[in-house]
């Protein structure tokens, strides 16, 4: 297939069905641990509480991978949905504030094992420069421009206040980082070309604020 | 207005609508602080990068809240989406797991700020029982039930693996819990009463991956 075939295909793909390929995989991933080579899309459907007709149309948009009635291949189907999302190459990262959310994310060794490697993480805390997370040591943020230019960085993780968040945002764009996990509580204004994924917790728990409450307004009835 | 008829409402507002809820909070609070009164929702347009009339069809969920051309009154329309997500009620949660991400949440005072009170932490881990996240000390897990029976929990905060996350919830669940907030990378399988709003971290980063991915496929060619 030509490259330009497949970028075509690819910028079809709407972000809702991107969201929902993460959760196959999460399945496959145990269907392999529990041995199980083939699947079909109503077991798979009841397993993840989906219909089978939405499965089957997620799949259509990247041909399919197999056939209906015979099942789908679990370990193909990993596979694939594996390098349809990247996780077949490997990806840098950095991670600027080193307070608690920071050195979570930084000691997750899941994310080692889909093949993103901890390079190095910042702070402007004193305290917290020099201390360790695993085997990366906390270094000054004044030392990031640097880093980054040295290193081949493809993602910062921000897990630092909104202000610095958007100040820290323009210096990575500037050293040419093109990926930013953002968990400041702020919308980072970056060039088009710059991939943000944003994770706002606190919005996050303000839904199930809405939902919580909706459902109370329901007993109450 | 009648119960019967706010809840009718209520039910027919799309998850996707309730999603952006808080992002308007967001800019509305940063408004309040920049002293602006009104605003149009064109001139919100702008600032959010949405277009006007997504603001003002989201808006009209909820009935509008106030007049086309002249604009919304900051304050008013800030208490008004405050109420809709349940923010004008406290809400009390615990948290079950202490580590980083854990405590990194515990520690959060805009949770506070926001009405959710943190009433305590519970963990396995002998190390981590009787440590402090502000001034609440982390509770050995066999407490859990007996605090739940005896406190007025809302929210049950799971983070910790897996496994034991899906053990947990159905102590919780059993306990009267009607809202998971669950960083746990699984789906838990709750009765349908029970609300969960799941921040699967892995998920996140797996769809920035295949973004950037995509985004270099393109600059190749």
């Amino acid at each position: 297939m030509g490259k330009g075939e497949s970028l075509v295909e690819e910028k079809e793909i709407s972000q809702a069905v991107i969201s929902r390929l993460p959760r196959y995989l999460r399945y496959l991933d145990d269907l392999k641990n529990e041995g199980i080579e083939r699947i079909s899309s109503k077991e798979l459907s009841n397993r993840m509480h989906v219909t089978a007709s939405q499965i089957r149309q997620d799949f259509n948009n990247f041909g399919g991978f197999g056939q209906q009635g015979y099942g789908y291949n679990v370990n193909y189907l990993y596979n694939e949905i594996s390098k349809i999302l990247g996780l077949n190459k490997t990806h840098n990262f950095i991670i600027v504030g080193a307070g608690n959310l920071g050195r979570a994310l930084g000691g997750y060794l899941n994310f080692e094992r889909r093949g993103f490697y901890f390079l190095g993480m910042f702070d402007i805390n004193p305290e917290r420069v020099g201390t360790k997370i695993r085997d990366v040591s906390v270094m000054h943020v004044d030392e990031l421009q640097d880093f980054v230019k040295k290193n081949n960085v493809d993602i910062a993780v921000l897990t630092l206040p909104k202000n610095s968040a958007v100040e820290v945002a323009d210096v990575l764009v500037s050293c040419g980082v093109k990926a930013i996990w953002n968990f400041a509580h702020v919308d980072l204004n970056v060039p088009e070309d710059v991939i943000v994924e944003n994770v706002h917790l606190s919005d996050s728990l303000m839904k199930l604020s809405y939902n919580l409450n909706c459902h109370e307004i329901l007993k109450e009835d």
